[in-house]
């Protein structure tokens, strides 16, 4: 399949004909809101009708930890550390397979819901389309929570402060605007671009300390997602940024319940830091990589550039490809889409990036 | 009304009989299951209508942060700081006063949400009891995030580690076990406990590092609530615990939206701490205060015992009376229920407590 296939069933008509049967007058050609405050929150013209929904962990390890570990209000005790929080609806009449959605550095499970302009996002969107989703925080950020026992002992100078974890965040100006590709310099978009400028602003509340950097080995989430898929019977995993490549280590350490992989402007592809026998388990289940617009555009941070992690990717295809497996490696400008930022999941088009995924899904992952 | 009142309309009956319009066969009689884990959860026998939902944020200020505050990733830039999270679902044919729910120290939203031992929360109950809902993570806390600068300056040895916030805990044995009152020592249950002890140890999952003490002066969580409540065009405050007194702080901030104010448990009613002048504001508000059984227990903590925060509670009560106020103080060993612990939103007959206050909304807030 060629670049251009997906033109064909991937226009917005699609979403409007596949929405149609489910919710009658729905979800397209919203306007743009200022901001994301309550009174701009645009729901939906149609109900959303639920089989169920709900939340709950995967993993986590109990352990001991000291009274100043826990912030000494009480004695020496026991906590759970690396848990995963989960939540998620299942649509009345779900048919489709199940997606897990998880976010990038410094956010949370937020990235997949309502946009920063008040927008439906990918996780309503892709249940109105009959998929069970169950979108994530990663562990160590957000409802997961984190070991916070470090802290504590260096603020008690147990331990010397340079133990305590670097906490990372992407501020507004070089970390969202130009490394996110909004435009070429803070504050000056790209004349294209499909990110909601007017609420720009409003993309730093969804901002969270990031505890668990992507160097850190034997990363937890890998072996939570491979779980979680499991416990699914099976499970599309879309993962977006720093997460990107955890699908690949989670199909390494169990790709059983993982029947497909979406990676959304992936972080890193890894192309050259697995063996020949993991790329021939990686060649086993459907890939699909997809990266927005202006890609050479300067991050304004150190590190790549998103041209950079997309040629990583390209090396990871035709490694994947010579092992026989089905990678596909997609920018939005090969589709005929311009303008499309690093935060796909809230630009002004999402729902059409949703419909290109969703197409992708259908035809390559059966129910 | 005297408390024997709620016996009359607070049986697990008259959840049977208010919910069997909305939901043919539904919710109640609900059996134990082992942990929360996904093949645990047990959703619903009759399917969830929405006329929407989704998340949003109140307030935030943004701020100037240096590199080292920011991790050091990018140059100096801006953030937003003091957000607070806030996720909501509105049922089809929604016909009930709004009602937000604030969770306790070291917690999440995810407290009003999927028991941890599967079961319905009191988030999805009040929908389907035709209330708009809205769960929000405290400001400082999960997905409302924090303020990092403080550690990353100490990690940098530009600030003394003791300039750090202390982050507290509340442990599996004493913060939860005997702290909330699932018994008296560590591991051993009140032969009543209304609490899923066989999940005792998945609560410790859902806990979340506190990163904003009940003693920060000027609080940011309460002109944030005063502020959801009037973008809310009026709302009930339900607090829980470490939240339970921030609506009396809401209303003094800003009454106009506050509809009716329930403390579950709060962890002081700051009796004392308020003027003539402020206790004439809060006595305009119609307020119920819900404690559970066991009160006396010892807490295995320092600190005030459950029975000394009612006691204080009742100090409150008669302040609000004298001002010709509605406080309404109640235990639930007094409508006849024996067992109930601190995490009552929690406990096998959740939905039964929450009938409780269904009521009293009904009664107390018209819409």
């Amino acid at each position: 399949m060629n670049s251009m296939d997906y033109v064909a069933v991937c226009p917005p008509l699609r979403a409007a004909i596949l929405t149609a049967a489910l919710l009658p007058s729905a979800l397209l050609g919203a306007g743009v809101a200022a901001a994301q405050e309550l009174h701009e929150v645009r729901p939906a013209e149609g109900p959303l009708v639920l089989e169920s929904r709900g939340s709950f962990f995967v993993g986590g390890e109990q352990v001991e930890r000291t009274a100043v570990e826990l912030g000494s209000m009480g004695p020496d005790d026991r906590i759970t550390i690396d848990q995963m929080y989960v939540e998620y609806m299942v649509p009345d009449g779900a048919s489709k397979v199940a997606v897990v959605m998880v976010h990038g550095a410094t956010l949370s499970g937020k990235t997949y819901d309502t946009t920063p302009d008040g927008r439906m996002g990918w996780y309503e969107y892709f249940v109105r389309n009959r998929h069970p989703v169950y979108v994530v925080d990663q562990i160590g950020r957000a409802r997961s929570g984190f070991d916070q026992s470090t802290f504590n002992n260096v603020r008690a100078e147990l331990t010397p402060p340079g133990e305590q974890p670097n906490l990372l965040r992407l501020a507004d100006g070089f970390g969202s605007w130009t490394n996110f590709r909004i435009g070429p310099e803070p504050g000056k978009p790209f004349p294209d671009t499909q990110f909601p400028i007017e609420a720009a602003d409003k993309l730093s509340r969804q901002s969270v300390p990031d505890l668990l950097g992507t160097s850190r080995e034997d990363n937890p989430n890998w072996k939570a997602l491979s779980d979680l898929a499991l416990q699914l019977d099976g499970a599309v995993l879309l993962t977006h940024s720093q997460s990107g490549p955890y699908p690949l280590e989670s199909a390494i350490i169990d790709a059983q319940g993982i029947r497909g992989i979406v990676m959304v402007e992936p972080g890193t592809c890894n192309a050259q830091v697995h063996t020949d026998e993991e790329i021939a388990i990686l060649a086993q289940t459907p890939i699909l990589i997809l990266f927005g617009d202006h890609l050479s555009s300067p991050t304004g941070l150190p590190g790549p550039t998103w041209q950079d992690r997309f040629d990583d990717c390209t090396a990871l295809k035709q490694r994947i490809d010579a092992a026989g497996g089905d990678l596909r490696l997609l920018t939005t400008p090969e589709t005929g889409v311009r303008g499309n930022s690093h935060m796909m999941m809230m630009d002004r088009n999402n729902l059409q990036i949703a419909d290109l995924i969703l197409a992708w899904i259908d035809d390559k992952v059966a129910r």
